[in-house]
């Protein structure tokens, strides 16, 4: 790419609050070299100069390379590698192209070692509520930590709470996490959070269609919201409100053709009750990181059984059960009394009593049966 | 109904371990009275001898009729106005009748003030672990004190944790719940609950299969799950390991065309395994007891909305919100200012600056905006 081109793909990433789908119009006609000469001298039409006449004659292009290239970082544009196609390709449908904000990003702010095209094609995304409860934030901490230990990426916010959870368990995991940004590269926000940023920059991947400078606001969180879910095959909601942005996270999802999934919580906790509503809605129940890997996986890579509890009586035919269960929680029991309360003939009962007692579930004494004092005890669970 | 027709109804009761097709349908063909002379003179086929032979010569009739009569019980039978003929119904489908133990009761031990037939047009089953936790018993005991409180009968298996959570539930708002025995009604079982059935048996209804002296058993305990789900419009598991009693009670409430629902609770608790299990598989998310109102109420008992937290920027317009973001976190802005930061032209940003000062959102000093700080602590949350 040329310095100019880069320089015209910057200088647009500022002009107008993104998504613009008039300037993406007029980019994807004349280049961005001659998009950006025009917006810059206004001869755009009305509907462009709406979005760009208040910013147009800011130039604070080489200010922000300046700045991107001093902090390591890159400009990912349409015309690199590392563009996300396929992940973009989602916003191509036209359900989503009428959703406010339902547009691709014109380019990506970026800083770290991973690959975004390759990232986003093995990815989750773990977010949920910023008041999130020790339960949340534990489960989302391990949920990132599975999913790093096979090699899915941890797509998220940054956000306090569940956000920060999951990038955590990432990169305690030294896995790939990502998080995109509602704002500048420069501006870590929260800033509580500017040194997890920092390791995320250092091991992972900033992203952000904002140029520098732009300060996170509201309308820029539910606009980042879409490309958290774009750049994950399933998008995973740990802890949410009713009124949380994880909820946003998640239509998004849904409408870009993403799994929807939602960890369910205790129903005495208002920070699973979004969780909740999703799951009624249809979300994934996930329980374990292996839930996740099965969403965003390769075909086959189905999460294995959970394993159940075995008992000594799993083996038993009908008739062994029946009869193990006539036998007197305490004392001895003949034949005849073992038959009238398993309802069996007496001579139907030897055979399983004879079972029974190689399984070390049943005894004889005198000719009298008893059930076996570790099997009693279990039954006592009953 | 005679008093032959009762003692023969009793006899056949406990001559054969219920529930038992072949007794059924000799039954069905000759009724109670002539059902039981031939059973007692082995006068039956093949098939039927095979499940009454070991008991057809014990006749304890009188004795349980006594026992009955003194602990204030009855004998419900399908000559009864009180049988559940509704109830039963759901056993004639063809594949409820494929399954073992898929059949209707023959008759019904039962002691307590509320009228079967009725309770059960009106009931939710709420069941569970044995092996629950403090949450899963807090959650049991709320769920039915909210169904009792809206008239829903509570049923259950009277079994420690979460079955004995919900009787003790319904019976604190003085609601009707209903106890399925798998032995006796003489019996108490656990013994542990011996206090809690007697109230149950004072204040509801205790009902069993089994005549008097039947003591429960593993198999009893699955086939009375049968009726726990037969006796109700829904069946709610509360918690549940992956190996629990619970699992089966919603497997029969499914086969019998019952609404099936589990309670969502910490993926961290191997009590909750089981019910999320049971969701992935379809079940309905229960979080409150209205939601099992809406699934075994009156068509149109529809839960009502949950509240959401209302905040002052509801009511906004985008671009009044949009502007409201633009707005510094601190100190004053110029019109342009907020102009560019909400890429809208100046002109255009006063219109919504007037509505926000109405809304005693933002203010003016000196011709500069800014943020009203409880406003600002709520952007904080972003």
């Amino acid at each position: 790419m040329t310095d100019l081109a880069l320089r015209a793909w910057a200088y647009l990433s500022r002009v107008a609050e993104p998504p613009c789908a008039e300037l993406a119009v007029l980019v994807g006609r004349v280049g961005p070299v001659e998009a950006a000469e025009r917006v810059r001298r206004g001869q755009v039409d009305d509907n462009l100069a709406h979005h760009t006449e208040a910013r147009r004659e800011i130039d604070r292009v080489a200010d922000d390379l300046e700045l991107l290239a001093r902090r390591g970082g890159r400009l990912i544009t349409p015309d690199d590698d590392e563009w996300p196609m396929l992940a973009v390709a989602a916003f191509s449908s036209v359900a989503v192209a009428a959703k406010p904000q339902g547009r691709p990003p014109l380019v990506l702010w970026a800083k770290g070692p991973a690959r975004l095209d390759e990232t986003a094609q093995r990815a989750a995304a773990v977010v949920g509520t910023r008041a999130a409860t020790r339960y949340g934030e534990h489960v989302a901490g391990d949920l990132a930590t599975g999913l790093a230990e096979q090699d899915v990426a941890v797509v998220s916010g940054g956000a306090y709470g569940i956000d920060g959870a999951a990038h955590r368990g990432a990169l305690a995991a030294e896995g790939v996490t990502v998080a995109v940004l509602a704002g500048g590269l420069d501006i870590p926000y929260p800033a509580g959070h500017s040194g997890l940023l920092h390791r995320i920059g250092s091991n992972g991947l900033l992203i952000t269609e904002y140029p520098p400078g732009v300060r996170p606001a509201r309308h820029r969180f539910l606009t980042r919201n879409r490309l958290v879910a774009a750049f994950a095959g399933a998008a995973v909601v740990v802890e949410a409100g009713l009124r949380s942005g994880a909820a946003n996270s998640a239509a998004w999802a849904r409408a870009l053709g993403r799994v929807v999934g939602a960890v369910p919580g205790p129903v005495t906790s208002s920070a699973s009750t979004g969780c909740h509503v999703l799951l009624r809605g249809g979300a994934e129940v996930i329980t374990r990181a292996e839930d996740i890997v099965e969403l965003v996986g390769s075909i086959g890579e189905l999460a294995p059984e959970q394993p159940r509890p075995a008992t000594p009586l799993d083996g038993l035919s009908d008739a062994e059960r029946q009869v193990y269960e006539a036998l007197p929680g305490r004392g001895l029991a003949t034949v005849d009394e073992i038959a009238v309360a398993a309802a069996l003939e007496p001579t139907r009962t030897l055979a399983p009593l004879a079972m029974l007692e190689v399984a070390g579930l049943a005894e004889r004494h005198d000719g009298r049966w008893r059930i076996v004092r570790s099997s009693y005890s279990r039954r006592g669970q009953l």
